[in-house]
């Protein structure tokens, strides 16, 4: 299909929050008529560091990035510093004029609640940053995986934006071909717990199920 | 702990295979005492092209990497050229010599035949690629999501490193730490099937259940 799936990069994006979906999504793309055009852009078109060292290379500036249908934005400890920048805010606004999906993973839903783009709008976030969403009175938490609003998508911590871009694809592109990538990507993961989270108060109940 | 963790980058590498160990073995060496150095290293030590476009810059050439004490090799298409890449083989070997773990992803583990790692080893592919690896006579090749087989560890395609990892973890560090890094990354996935595949005859019986 003709059109752009765009993931955004900023210095001190959290690794998994990007390429868990990253991957779906890719699979999507390259392999089962998804989005043709598959790319990442960040401010200045040039590498940025993640939260655990890995540097990745944008390719597109705000200035050069093609118009996006799709925007994924991950979450990290780089999104403390990046809701006071203007430009990464307004060019997420700019593109949400006409993106049919902005979904966001972990702390990313920090960067849609700054852009505006949750007020009456139910959305979640890493479970240590439920508390804080909730000081947001515009915002509707729920405590879930991930949720999808309208044209809005969060998802709770880093490993739980792959089980969100599995189900954007299954909504973009039916059960089928969800089925298809999950095959490939051999995304049946194991159930095991090493966490004792029986103990946790603050965590949601669904991971406790 | 004064250790270093290297993870071998090269063109074509499917990202995920990568990244979700990345994340878990990164969260364990920033967030909970681990390997206080990680890195990535890469033939040229420049800038390689994963599967579905992802650009990430190496920290390291083969040249000026520091000795590995662990190693993980995610796979991809670029696994079928790089068997044949003298030159990775044998900093595969090289490190060997000294690593208390050598892991690899998906079709990473071809990587791990062609450096003569596998004879008489226990070790496993992504589930497309069994049979391929059953035509090497000197390979155990076991159908489970991973599998140790002393210093030698072996995940299934894609996701299923992420999964290694966290086990990894617990056995270098023990179920408490492997418990905290699971926790911080909630990864606590979805059992969600979209695919129906009941009726893939080479799907190994391990993902049925």
């Amino acid at each position: 299909m003709e059109a752009t799936f765009g993931f955004l990069l900023f210095d001190q994006l959290e690794e998994l929050d990007l390429v868990g979906p990253w991957e779906m999504i890719g699979l999507w793309c390259k392999e089962f008529s998804g989005p043709n055009n598959l790319i990442t852009v960040s401010q200045t078109g040039g590498l940025i560091t993640c939260s655990k060292g890995l540097k990745i290379a944008s390719d597109f500036s705000f200035e050069n990035s093609p118009s996006l249908d799709y925007l994924l934005i991950p979450g990290g400890m780089g999104t403390r510093t990046e809701v006071n920048n203007k430009k990464i805010i307004q060019f997420i606004q700019t593109q949400a004029e006409h993106c049919s999906v902005i979904a966001s993973v972990c702390t990313g839903s920090f960067l849609l609640q700054a852009a505006g783009l949750l007020t009456n709008t139910k959305a979640t976030t890493h479970w240590k940053s439920l508390e804080r969403l909730k000081q947001f009175p515009e915002v509707k938490v729920v405590e879930k995986r991930f949720v999808k609003d309208g044209n809005i998508w969060t998802s709770a911590g880093i490993s739980a934006g792959t089980d969100m871009a599995l189900a954007i694809i299954e909504d973009l592109a039916g059960n089928e071909t969800a089925g298809k990538v999950q095959l490939h990507a051999e995304y049946f993961p194991s159930s095991q717990l090493y966490a004792d989270i029986s103990n946790i108060k603050e965590l949601p109940e669904y991971l406790k199920d």
